[in-house]
């Protein structure tokens, strides 16, 4: 019975790690199509998003048989209820992805990203899926720290969100007000991009150790 | 042993009702203190927000333990795991709520929304906060067709967002780049404040019936 339990956490730590390399590939395949104004990768990013909401139905459905039929309590109750909600937060992260593919969806054939923003939005793509790979990793190999280490690219993602809204609300910026308010909305996906994968690491580290890190 | 979970159960349903009136409330505060530059309110919708964490944990810690401890299967562990999915969103409702309030309060003495938007705001306050209320309503009271009645007002909500949004991105605009970027947020909170209210609603009709509304 509790090697039967064992094994399925196990795939159960597998799918949730499959969703999170999903995530990040969304998020890269987002931030690719945002800076090039590239339609069909922003299609297949939005197209994509449908898979990530079934696995995490599936992750909810099998955490779910998982309590009813091995009753779990302690350490193992806290991993399979930290599954269930680590699965909210990365289709989560999916849904954000998808909302930045979809600005360059709208704004297409037009760039949404002006030139001189495009390090910056870059780089919030590339902090923001390096996050969802990290705790993907974190998922089948869990490390002391994690918590405090996806904080640190967490403050990354908070700077250059910041940067980017002190530049779109400047009296100087030239681009007029509807290009600032895509921007505002865009830049704040990242960052709840970032905010979702510290609730992410956060709650592994409760699953591990029993206390919440705050 | 069943009573006493059903007594555990009740408790739980109430401190959700609990914070779904405590969401509702700091939405109206928020929404008065954001039309009205009000600093004082404000600062209490911020200050109030921790409480709500306090609450969404107890309701988490609670629920842990019903399932720890009575081990409930089928529809009693449908309605556990709904109650711990639910306090998640309802504390994201208060968070929405308290950013509202933070826009408020960065914005002060200066008010955040012009005069020719007020009307649009007041309603998307009067209606979120109503969603608030009614999904604390359900929570003691479930009604079928819940799931139906919430997303209605939320297709409300919907509308208002995107005539807010079309307002602040139209070349006529005569705010400036950085009241539109501020607004574009701001919209974004009361619509995805009435999206966890439509997530509540379509999760305490799958904790009655078994199955997810789509």
């Amino acid at each position: 019975m509790r090697e039967a339990f064992h094994g399925d956490l196990a795939r159960l730590g597998e799918q949730l790690s499959a969703m999170c390399a999903r995530s990040a590939v969304a998020m890269r395949q987002a931030t690719t199509a945002l800076l090039g104004a590239d339609l069909p990768l922003a299609e297949q990013v939005l197209g994509a998003d449908a898979e990530l909401d079934l696995l995490r139905s599936q992750c909810e459905e099998q955490a779910h048989s998982l309590l009813a039929l091995q009753a779990p309590v302690a350490g193992d109750l806290r991993l399979v209820l930290s599954a269930v909600y680590c699965a909210d937060k990365i289709e989560r992260m999916g849904d954000l992805a998808a909302h930045i593919a979809d600005t360059a969806r709208f704004t297409h054939p037009a760039h949404a990203v002006p030139d001189e923003l495009t390090g910056k939005f870059a780089e919030l793509g590339r902090i923001t899926a390096g996050m969802a790979d990290r705790i993907g990793e974190l998922i089948s190999a869990p490390a002391e720290g994690s918590f405090a280490e996806l904080e640190q690219c967490d403050h990354g993602v908070d700077a250059l969100h910041a940067e980017v809204f002190e530049i779109i609300t400047a009296p100087e910026w030239p681009h007029g007000a509807a290009s600032a308010s895509s921007l505002a909305l865009v830049a704040r996906f990242y960052e709840r991009f970032g905010d979702q994968s510290v609730s992410v690491a956060r709650r592994l580290e409760f699953a591990a150790t029993g206390d919440l890190p705050s």
